[in-house]
Formats: C-alpha cells, structure tokens, sequence
C-alpha cells in the first residue's frame, strides 16, 4: 500500500479570509513576527497498488475532479 | 522571509466521514485502486524572520493553540 499526499492551496492572487482571521488573531495570544498565514487542505489517499506513473496521474485526476476546485485552487501530489 | 508548513490531520483512531464520502464517490466516477482517504488542513505560515529554533517553537505553539484540536488532531511543522 502506497501513500499519496494532495495539498489543495488557494491560489496566490486569491483573498484568504481564513488565514487573515488568523495573523490578525495572533498579536492579541502573544504571537509575534508572522507574517501572514494560508489554509488550505491536505489528503492522504491511501492506494491498493505502487505509486506508479498509472497510480500518480489517477490521483491527479481525483485531485481536479473532486479535490480541488480548480478555478481558485492549486493542488500537489507527492508520494509520502 | 521564511515560510513554514502546519499539516493537521484527524487522529488515526478517529473516525473520518469526508474522506470516507470521497471514497464511496471514486468508483462512480471511474476511479478504481484507492484504499482510503484522510483529509486534513493544510497552513502556510510565512514569517518575518528566518525559521530557527524559536521561531520553529513559536510555530508548534500555534499550531497547539489556534490550528489543531489536539484532542482528535495530529499535526506536524516543517520548513518549506
């Protein structure tokens, strides 16, 4: 069994609330020096097989189907 | 500017209805091989300084406080 990781990332030119809310949070629990922060989500799809060429250019498949809306999202898929 | 990542995933032992809903949708859209599917979060921390030791520590605090329930969620920090 294989593991495959996708991070599905907003792309950059797109506002992130989420995160904002949460640089903003910071100052006030005494947290210094950050910059900003980005969400976004992370899957680990487990596979039967290998992670093979097959295997990896499935995953991407699921990633752009029904992982990542890939109007506002960009995703990666790495091999864990 | 450094950036660090947070990934957050749900605790092995805890259960997981979204990627289990995924994982029930894969066959109908063609997709076979995939054993199971976790999904978790995923935060870009970009930093004002560079990612030493303090800052890694800073991090993990938080990630403890402010990104994960630690009570059903892991989460791991590394340097982009």
């Amino acid at each position: 069994m294989a593991r495959v990781v996708v991070d599905v990332m907003l792309k950059p030119e797109i506002l992130d609330p989420q995160g904002q809310a949460i640089v903003r949070k910071l100052p006030q629990l005494g947290f210094e020096g950050v910059a900003a922060v980005r969400q976004g989500k992370r899957f680990e799809v487990e596979l039967d097989g290998p992670a093979d060429e097959a295997a990896l250019e499935q995953v991407r498949k699921i990633a752009e189907t029904l992982l990542a809306n890939t109007v506002i999202e960009d995703f990666e898929v790495r091999v864990l």
